[in-house]
């Protein structure tokens, strides 16, 4: 369906301005992404929003339309607005011509079929959108299966987590959970934990033995992982500190390690003939 | 000198709160650094505030006494003010208990003794502060000489960037400089300019041969390197890209081909002994 949004106070206005909160977007169970680029990654992976909002005199683009066609096709909504209202609703000035509202997925770890892919990231307790987005992209990038959140981590849903995926929010598998059902879930079948660690005992990340599936875990931005994680892991790694300062960013270690690990495991795709 | 500030419209409030703006930033040649982790870090490097602004009815703590002292020795301010005017001023309704104001340093290319170390970063019209700053961190943690900012790059002296940097915009070099100035630089000496790219004829990121010193360009988050400055670069290096998307994070791309480059130029301390 087709519709035209005039007014600020229009309760779909309320509600898609809601969706920048995370708790709002709990309850609905919606998120957003914004631009005409992330619009179409996720609908070349199947995942068309179930509605479309648009600024009137926009540019048009075919890659719009096409989106546009299959919104309604599969019986969602498109809806034009002022630029103004836009803005308003994505909270910037200079709003992106076109916003889609997504239903979120399950993310149960029961979801994850962990042979489908050598390399796995978990996070736990990341507390910045923009790293967990990160991992999402450099997941995808390194051929992971998906991201396993632990713990208290931002919101992958998030407006900024979405954009810093740039589209490897609908790409990438994800999955929440606490520490005791991702350990429990882990233990039922194959898989190696390894830890980006500053703890005693760490093996240099270069040259240490990963297996498929690998399990790349980071800690917490401020606090790293809690020693009981720490223990539980298979394999501690740790990246050159040739500086001042004791560790990297959170996303930045892990694909410093996600792309060893790669290179290990599929030295076909990472590594030149020589 | 000790003082306290007690009102809202206090010249030297004015002056801080302007300090979170790029032109002000520019205007005065100084900038903000928040929380005592950064500003040790700091004074460990030599680097002290001209001005160290803590709320009252802070915890009391050793490394701030230090700190307190040795601006006072240097002629600097210590100044006092409510929790309320330091969040006016940080912009941040939970400041952290200090603030410092530093005097921005020269980053001029003459400062920068390219023998000095045998990676260099090189970042051209980054926009995102988040990704200088880690970029920052990254070099600190390869023993990077320091950071190159090409063209129209985010300010290295906002907050964020040196929120971002975990204290290695005190450790790090730092230069400014056009294109042209930079390549003049550059060929003034040895160098190896490497650019991570998707361009035809790029070679896998491992395996390849760096040499000292070697200079990581990544270009800008949405649009990448211009083709002039690809042409001029002595060798392309890429990623794998396993799945969907064409790039990574501009600062995950610096870092994972950084930690290349380390365990090429000095592989005793990347690389695990076997």
């Amino acid at each position: 369906m087709r519709r035209q949004i005039t007014g600020f106070s229009n309760p779909t206005v309320k509600l898609l301005r809601s969706l920048r909160d995370k708790k709002q977007r709990r309850l609905h169970q919606r998120f957003l992404a914004e631009g005409l680029r992330l619009l179409t990654d996720a609908r070349e992976h199947g995942r068309l929003p179930e509605m479309l909002v648009m600024a009137e005199g926009r540019d048009e683009h075919p890659l719009l339309q096409a989106l546009e066609a299959d919104v309604l096709a599969a019986g969602g909504e498109v809806i034009e607005t002022s630029a103004d209202i836009l803005s308003k609703i994505t909270g910037k000035d200079n709003a992106q011509a076109v916003t889609g509202v997504f239903a979120q997925w399950d993310t149960g770890l029961a979801q994850l079929d962990r042979a489908a892919a050598p390399i796995w990231l978990v996070a736990q307790a990341l507390r910045d959108p923009g790293n967990l987005g990160t991992m999402l992209r450099t997941g995808d990038a390194v051929g992971a299966g998906g991201l396993i959140l632990l713990d208290d981590c931002a919101d992958p849903f998030g407006v900024e987590a979405v954009r810093a995926s740039m589209g490897a929010i609908f790409t990438q598998s994800l999955a929440q959970a606490s520490w005791d059902e991702f350990s429990g879930w882990l233990r039922q079948g194959d898989g190696q934990l390894v830890a980006a660690s500053l703890a005693f005992g760490s093996q240099p990340y270069r040259g240490a033995t990963y297996q498929a599936p690998c399990f790349v875990l980071v800690g917490n931005e401020s606090r790293g992982l809690p020693a009981e994680y720490e223990s539980a892991c298979d394999m501690h790694v740790t990246m050159p500190m040739r500086g001042s300062a004791d560790s990297l960013n959170a996303a930045v270690a892990a694909a410093v390690l996600a792309y060893e690990v790669l290179a290990q495991l599929s030295p076909e795709t990472a590594i030149s003939p020589r």
